[in-house]
């Protein structure tokens, strides 16, 4: 018997997120029910405290850089997998209500960071509209929906956002940066099956406060050929001058390998967290 | 004869970012003139067209982690030295026109971060004003100086802020995460002089894409006894699978030690950028 999984998202409504989230669902859960929460530690303690089966939030943006609070909390206060990755390209557009018309909109709305990655075109385009600051994209696409069947205004929001606001794409990617592009951890309770080649294993730990620990470490993941893909060091909470550090590791074709060599390294570490091997799935 | 320095921070006015350039100034040269840009990329590259003699720009938030564009420019885009870095406290207050009397504004503006960052505080203590959303922080301020002398608006915003926007500080230090600190680069085309013991080294280098190929290059660190305190991997631009690794170390008592350590590592690597030795500075 299939019980309707729940999945929750950082919000609000329409967000990258949600759209991560619904792309997550079409290979995990076709059914889910969905609730935006307004942090990345709300979604993902709903699942530590069994409210939710899954939460997805963003782990790293290719222009911004790695989202710590969601590393701080996978890594310290919960005790959770990464269940899959979901790669999104960021992509904005600008969207008006159906009824608007063809005239230029008096107003464009949108989150400071959505009118900041249009800018150029909306200098070239409509140099005489105001730019208006809204807490988010997908707050600009409702307003705009609200407000917007007069052509008066408009948003710079995804399709994604436009789908559910019932919007028309007035004009597609105008984002400056064509490879903006963020990584949504799928999080759950459950730990993903396997380890395939070709797919990723997260780990977290912490080494003896003393140089050259680390590096004793990583030799473990030389001497079984292993492929790293990301390491990012972390600050130890309470602890200053001691770190953990998050690496990604590439599945090697003998997935012995990797679990002979995270036996290793959970032995030489003084903290140890395997995060999960999961697959990575580009939302389209 | 001294010429007056210029220098270029992340704008708009009254942002952290100038807040930090005024801290690094006092350090530097106090009687310095500021130019804000929009972009962090038009910061370093003033810098870099001679334009500016230091930019001062993000490059890690202790909650949102590290600052991709300062990375990448730094690394990939120009020819530049760390010249200091800034640790700046992230805080957040109530701003209220010098006029505005003791009554609840109508409405509290901010950016979606200031507005986040004080959620509990404001949910607390106005439940029944409007939050509205500004592109900046600073912005927030300036509009309550030009409106809020009838009490109806105020901003979350910093201290600097106040203080640059004539207002007065109704509560200090809303923000919910006391340990929120934004570390600032100071950028330069002129390398920091020597190597003391106890500031910094920064360094970017790649190494063959070949499993253990990154571990050879810390087992060099090891040697020399360095203690590496971040190290942050970037996917190398234009080839897919390769990566350049960002590296902080601290700078130990015989400053001959990181030299020949930076020598061997230069050999074996191939890209190899030393981004300086440098002191760290906090902003009051």
């Amino acid at each position: 018997m299939n019980k309707t999984k729940s999945i929750t998202f950082l919000g609000p409504q329409g967000s990258f997120s949600e759209q991560a989230a619904q792309a997550a669902a079409a290979f995990l859960c076709p059914d889910a029910r969905y609730a935006a929460t307004v942090t990345i530690e709300e979604a993902i303690n709903a699942v530590s405290q069994t409210r939710a089966d899954f939460a997805v939030v963003p782990i790293e943006n290719s222009i911004e850089g790695t989202v710590n609070a969601t590393l701080d909390t996978l890594i310290f206060d919960t005790e959770l997998y990464v269940h899959a990755q979901i790669d999104l390209p960021v992509r904005q557009n600008l969207l008006m209500h159906p009824d608007a018309g063809d005239a230029a909109p008096v107003r464009i709305l949108s989150h400071p960071q959505g009118l900041a990655q249009s800018r150029k075109f909306l200098q070239a385009h409509y140099p005489n509209t105001l730019l208006v600051p809204s807490n988010s994209t997908s707050e600009a696409a409702r307003v705009t929906r609200d407000d917007g069947a007069d052509g008066s205004v408009a948003a710079v929001s995804s399709v994604f956002a436009a789908d559910m606001y019932g919007l028309v794409v007035r004009h597609a990617g105008i984002q400056e940066n064509d490879t903006n592009t963020t990584q949504f951890a799928v999080v759950s309770a459950v730990p993903p099956d396997g380890c395939r080649c070709g797919e990723k294993t997260s780990l977290a730990f912490s080494t003896a406060n003393e140089p050259g620990a680390l590096y004793k470490i990583l030799d473990i993941f030389s001497l079984w050929n292993l492929n790293m893909t990301r390491i990012v060091s972390r600050p130890m909470k309470d602890a200053p001058g001691a770190y953990v550090f998050f690496i990604d590791i590439e599945n090697p074709e003998n997935s012995e390998d990797i679990h002979d060599a995270l036996t290793m390294v959970r032995r030489k570490t003084s903290f140890f967290k395997l995060l999960g091997s999961y697959p990575v799935w580009a939302a389209v």
